[in-house]
């Protein structure tokens, strides 16, 4: 038998946003990895063995992925999302380069999934229907000067903004400094939107005005989308739309 | 019969990229609407309308869609990729605002898709791993000032890169005066990453260092990712993966 890594993206949550190329590569795994609760995601069968691992051990679980992939099994990490943004790809390949020379033999395939952003963006409407941007808020991999740099930049290009892992108990003060960034550098009362926890029954969508955001609106669980300054909202008896047009005027 | 609209994202092309949702939400349309190649992707049955139309009549074809639902018919409005980026979704939204108030009371929903950069960049390994940019380079709604301004500021802000409609035949100069600008602003060879058809028979994917790109190397079908100034190739006897790594050294 020859072993594969297979890294997946379960999407956001819903089970039918999981694709079925997703689904068909783990009815064929020998083996399943990833952080706790995306593996509680996967139903346990006969042959399938699960390991589930705790957060911020993203390069260890990849080479546990890796060397049961030399050893001929069938692994797949497990990512929610899609596996390619600020998710487990960037870190399985991170263990493959510093691994030996064997691991560059596996087949590695990337599977990708519906991201978080894309999920919360078709709930409120389409506010990332022009050019946006996407940011890592945490600092725990990154100098919080530089996430500060790529604000003011999207903000100076007008780019639409979505931010991942905007607030988490170990880094509770970062969000409300992007926010007064935010307000401060936007100046205008575009909208911004906190999804959480989008397609699952936990869902909470919030819009707001920018000046009326506060930090406590995100947690771990939430994406947030920022409008640009052409952004706009669809009043409407049944539930308001928030969309940023295509056309920028001239 | 209450009628709805539902703005769905079919992927990128392959058939096992199709969410569930979007399946079930074509299994009950009694109305399909949508640029001919992406209608096409659609299986014709009894009780379901296809209503196929050229590109470039985007706001027509979303009131045309409203009509209809206002008319008590389930109208799936498909795009590909995701509806959400830079296609159908926003122009619904634009029919509505213009069009009578009783079309906002009608239901409306956002399925999203894999969109081409992230099917594009599980292919290629996972050069979107870390902060990214994700930017139309038609200039059919835009002043082309304002794609070089962005273009500026991405690369200042040391983002990696996607980039839809890249080139087509009604514009053939603009990606060579965006490469230009690129081989300039980021000095280094970083990959430049031609993601042509992914997931259908004609995929073709093909990294350069950007100092070696050209502008015939993209057509209307190609999705451009630049890695940042981080992104990394792992070299591998079966084929090489770009990727860019999580963390960013102080």
């Amino acid at each position: 038998m020859t072993g594969r890594v297979t890294i997946a993206g379960l999407g956001p949550g819903a089970e039918d946003l999981v694709t079925p190329q997703v689904s068909a590569a783990l009815a064929e795994a020998t083996d399943v990895v990833g952080y706790i609760p995306y593996v509680k995601r996967v139903a346990p069968r006969d042959g399938l063995t699960l390991h589930a691992t705790d957060n911020r051990v993203e390069v260890e679980r990849a080479a546990h992925a890796l060397d049961m992939a030399a050893e001929g099994r069938r692994v797949v990490v497990v990512s929610s999302g899609d596996p390619g943004v600020f998710a487990m790809a960037a870190a399985v390949f991170e263990a493959l380069e510093a691994g030996p020379a064997a691991w560059r033999e596996i087949e590695i395939d990337v599977l990708p999934g519906i991201t978080a952003m894309l999920a919360a963006s078709a709930r409120a409407g389409a506010p990332l229907g022009h050019d946006f941007c996407a940011i890592n808020l945490s600092d725990n991999l990154k100098p919080w000067e530089l996430i500060e740099k790529r604000l003011r930049l999207a903000v100076e290009g007008d780019f639409a903004m979505a931010f991942y892992n905007p607030r988490s108990k170990s880094r509770p003060e970062g969000f409300g400094r992007a926010l007064a960034l935010l307000k401060q550098a936007c100046g205008d009362n575009r909208p911004i939107i906190f999804a959480r926890a989008v397609s699952t029954p936990e869902e909470h969508i919030l819009t707001v005005p920018l000046q009326q955001a506060t930090e406590e609106m995100a947690d771990m669980r939430t994406v947030v989308i920022v409008g640009s300054s052409l952004t706009r909202i669809v009043e409407r008896p049944i539930g308001n739309l928030v969309y940023t047009p295509r056309s920028v005027p001239v």
